[in-house]
């Protein structure tokens, strides 16, 4: 290799990396402001705050903005650079992260939808007690989930998918309570339904966290756990649960 | 160019051609799978046939086996021959509805649950009207989504992304009804719910399939129409809808 052809070389892959590094930067980015929103739909939510949860609802084009903007610069290092192994599966991984961020977005706009239309209603103070402690857990998910994804950190992924059945669980429990209470006061419905699509909103941010979770790991092992159990994987990669 | 170079080139790119069409062959057959786990869902249900809705259960599996090898064929196209323009458009807007169809493959499989715990209960006459007529409405949709995906057709994917406010509409009102239901017979609850949960499940199927039209317009002009209204879209790209 001549002088000049190692200079190019090594200025085309310092460039690449840039824009591997710019993707990632952005990914946080878009992490970093799905947290926030759904922290506010939650305050929203408790405290009966109408405005914030459709200050949320409002601010969801921000989430929409992002996902489209680093979907384009991930295609368009895939046409220019044409990636090959870990720097293809890091793309790849990206690309299917930013959708379930923005559902997870979308899920924050729906808990600050039901949070501006039952700020009218009567507050229970029991309910709430639970969705708090459900949203905890999400939230707390959520942010290890992000960890994970800057840290490529496969083994912490496969824990926080593992233990999204504590999640799952939770509301369960909030579903057959809700029951309960329909049943002894028919005149709740309405209000306990809508407690219950934001229950479920939360669950569901769970199941998105567990899916950023398996690109984490098929980003750093190129091993695709989905439809496999956790345990199953962690066996085969040696990891102690 | 040698006679010998046209050759090679001519072999490699009707080679590339036939990796691209045997993806395009695979995600319909993935189309055709999912297509059959939600009539059998849906006719699990509304006959209270719970061995059928387990069977639906029973079989997810091979929906979710489909998506991880049609993934896994588009990563291996993406690295080995690099496409560009069209083609990668293809591949990427393939990598995405498959995610949607397997997501369209969980709703039926959850319908399929349900049906088999309905199977238990009491049959309401009229509710499951309702539910045969939002499913019908449902699998329409797909149906033409599939065959909008399968040919190609942009203007036809922006009419049926268009067209599933009509499904949101329906839900609602079955919500309506639900409520009003619940209010005046208490004990019904239980069945009550979960048959709002199966049409819930109709509903998202619907958002799944205007997922995967939005990935078809991006296939045929390259045009991101996430978060950008139909009406918006048509008439940038002169479609009259």
């Amino acid at each position: 290799m001549t002088r000049g052809t190692e200079e190019l070389t090594q200025h085309y892959s310092r460039q690449f990396n840039e824009e591997l590094e710019a993707i990632r930067t952005r990914l946080l980015e878009m992490g970093g402001l799905v947290e926030r929103q759904l922290k506010r739909s939650l305050r929203a939510l408790v405290k009966g705050n109408s405005e914030l949860g459709e200050q949320v609802v409002h601010d969801d084009y921000q989430v929409n903005r992002l996902e489209v903007s680093i979907d384009e610069e991930c295609s368009r290092v895939i046409a220019l650079r044409q990636p090959t192994a870990s720097d293809l599966r890091f793309v790849m991984a990206v690309i299917k992260s930013i959708t379930d961020l923005e559902r997870i977005g979308d899920e924050a706009e729906k808990i600050g939808f039901l949070s501006s239309r039952l700020a009218t209603q009567e507050r229970p103070e029991n309910r709430y007690k639970e969705i708090k402690h459900l949203g905890r857990q999400v939230r707390e998910m959520l942010r290890d989930t992000l960890d994970a994804l800057a840290r490529l950190d496969a083994e912490a992924a496969l824990r926080i998918a593992q233990e999204d059945s504590n999640v799952d669980d939770e509301y369960e429990a909030i579903m057959r309570q809700s029951i309960t209470v329909m049943m002894e006061d028919p005149r709740s419905i309405r209000r306990v339904l809508d407690t219950l699509w934001a229950a479920r909103a939360l669950e569901r941010i769970g199941d998105h966290a567990v899916n950023i979770c398996e690109h984490v790991v098929y980003m750093a092992h190129g091993m695709d756990i989905r439809h496999v159990s956790v345990e199953q994987v962690a066996a085969e990669a040696g990891v102690d649960l």
